[in-house]
């Protein structure tokens, strides 16, 4: 009796969080040798080289300078107005598509998934995504009965895989009514892999096809979590132009996230933006959120909903937390490029990296090479086919010498294992 | 096919939020006519006598002080540690009960609402409250296929209507495995009632009874989002004490809130707290509603559960703190005592007021009401049953003649209802 006084299906195994369990193992080895002599890759947000999470001036300044009673009283349940007018601005820039478009606020980029599967999935329904992909995907659809598939993101060219993309997406077609694709693009977690514009097309031409048969729904959810960490600001947003002049039966959802973009992590604060060619579909995406909304979390963080508009709306602002962030942003990708290069001479397979918060290395048993890798003092998250290295919180100097660390790893796990067969 | 590109269970109607609009309308007189002519009784927010939100010193010095990483960190999924024992203490003061007590931390009341809704009910159930209820405890329901039942609040002496509570509580227990029932006290909203200790007894010995059968679960939400506005601090918490010792299948959960106690309504933050004898049955409630965290909303804000634990763990802090709330207590506690007053003297019907934010009004077709108190530039929030008057928001000298405004409207009403009859 006492097990079931939970619902059945909310019945999940008691296990801690993989990603908090190392990164708990990482702080403790850097209380006992120092951080200098410790690499924890663990972290999931831009820190300088001492690990300590970097905090855009011109966001808190503005944050901070905000009177009590912006913070205090209650947003609208969908977002404030002029915060639903300006993350457009923020998450399209120049390249707002042609469309109906409406936004809900959302507590950060996770809010805005789960809008969009519990809207426009069954239960039961198979999502799908990259077999590259950020696990609380598979939470956020598992906890209302929604499986995630995926395909294989990378060919042996390491290039996009369409041919196995182009395989699940129809073979979920075949089954279902509803075909509801993740792409998490550009500067993907965990890769930092960004799906080319030609690519872009041809995901859009099988949509166009399936989407032939009117009974098809199909959702393509974008996640830009990262898109505010990406090297080139306009040219990683062309492909929302592609967004324009879609058949009515193909739903564009994007999740945008202060996150990364604003270092507003522990703020919860994104929107979910739905693109339509259909003004009646996209007013009823808006009253499906609204409706979620306040049933799940109400209204959301109103003090930071004044920030992104306050720095949107104004071009001095702007400016400066462009210039502010653009120093975060290269020394970002000098961490990577370091990395990459390292990797290179060390011969260290890793997955094609474009820009983004992290690189992944493929290899057999994860978990037993993360845990080899603690012996060197560095610490990676373990995921199914691979490792994550956080190069937003490791410092380039360590980066630099990361690559060869865990090839060395790799190389005595690899040994273990056939000296075991 | 564009009316379903939603899915079915997310199809709702497009209605804008009627408390919204009628607050629009209030706002629209107060722009036209100056706010001294208008009384303006819509708002959910403790306001000064000019209408404008009231934000605690002690509150907001010590979110701003904070550094920004504490702001900016992403916070743990289930919540900070410290902060989810500091909630506990916030919440039960002196009154902790004996028992296993556990914390998730959740955007505001609402998304503890949620989270016990989803994780220990099944899809078809009824769902308990009283005839005088805040209507998103329908919104939370309905949106994952649940159904809210009531029970008559109030007998003919406008006494806490045990038998109707009774009855529908079997009816329930005769019909389904689980009995979920949200009881909104002290303080209650929309009529600022507190279940008496003597009836909580007579819930808590029904609930008993029934858990003699070990196949029937027993769940009691209690939502103590106005706690921190109660006149008596430690008397309003007795009744936690009788949830120690409790059977195995009676499950507690109460529902806090920082909105009110905190004038942090904006930042959404509060906590759903679990109290069970079982420790088993404690950590499956813990381990569920994390699922459901990251499900849903990831994590929560992190600022705001720093405040919480720095203002109750530092004694000179909290003596500060609640000072300062103690005057607006006090403004609060003198509007809603001329109100009752005067209420008393025009013999305008009000349901038992003892705490809180609101008054209700019981009468016919609350929206004729509404609307024809709008000629008087008086704005009050419909509800299926009466009027809701936030003396929250309406200073001491309006709040005194609310009431005969309210009389005369009344039987204007009534008169065109006779007359068309």
């Amino acid at each position: 009796m006492p097990e079931t006084m939970v619902a059945k299906h909310a019945q999940w195994p008691r296990v801690a969080d993989p990603i908090f369990n190392i990164s708990e193992k990482a702080q403790a080895a850097i209380k006992s040798l120092g951080k200098e002599n410790v690499i924890n890759a663990t972290i999931g947000a831009l820190t300088d080289d001492d690990g300590n999470i970097i905090t855009l001036n011109t966001v808190f300044d503005e944050y901070k300078s905000l009177p009590n009673s912006e913070i205090a009283a209650y947003a609208s349940i969908a977002g404030q107005k002029d915060y639903l007018e300006a993350v457009k601005k923020a998450c399209f820039k120049d390249s707002m598509p042609d469309a109906h478009i409406r936004a809900v606020a959302t507590p950060g980029g996770s809010g805005a998934i789960k809008l969009a599967v519990w809207n426009y999935t069954n239960e039961g329904d198979e999502i799908l995504t990259s077999d590259w992909f950020w696990s609380p995907y598979v939470s956020i659809s598992e906890e209302v009965g929604r499986k995630v598939t995926t395909y294989q993101l990378f060919n042996e060219y390491n290039n996009f895989n369409f041919n196995s993309f182009r395989e699940r997406f129809l073979n979920i077609a075949s089954k279902q009514e509803r075909i509801f694709t993740i792409l998490n693009t550009p500067a993907h977690n965990p890769t930092g892999y960004s799906v080319p514009d030609n690519d872009w097309d041809k995901i859009l031409n099988l949509s166009k096809e399936v989407a032939q048969n009117p009974e098809k729904k199909i959702i393509l959810f974008v996640d830009v979590a990262y898109i505010d960490f990406v090297k080139d600001d306009d040219g990683c947003r062309k492909f929302f132009e592609k967004f324009t002049n879609l058949p009515e039966n193909i739903l564009v959802i994007v999740g945008f996230s202060m996150s990364k973009g604003f270092t507003a992590y522990g703020m919860r604060m994104g929107a979910a933006i739905c693109i339509s060619s259909s003004e009646d579909v996209a007013e009823q995406f808006y009253y499906s959120c609204v409706h979620s909304c306040r049933a799940n979390w109400s209204n959301c963080n109103r003090g930071p909903m004044k920030v992104l508009t306050n720095i949107i709306n104004n071009p001095e602002k702007y400016k400066e937390y462009m210039d502010e962030k653009k120093i975060y942003k290269e020394m970002l990708s000098k961490r990577a490029e370091v990395f990459v290069e390292e990797a290179k001479k060390c011969e260290l397979d890793i997955l094609p990296y474009i820009d983004g918060f992290f690189i992944s290395i493929p290899c057999e048993d994860p978990k037993a090479v993360s845990e080899e890798l603690t012996k060197d003092n560095v610490f990676v998250v373990p995921l199914k086919r691979g490792l994550r290295f956080a190069v937003c919180a490791v410092s380039e100097e360590k980066c630099a010498i990361a690559p060869s660390i865990i090839k060395n790893a790799l190389e005595r796990v690899r040994g273990q294992m056939l000296a075991r067969d």
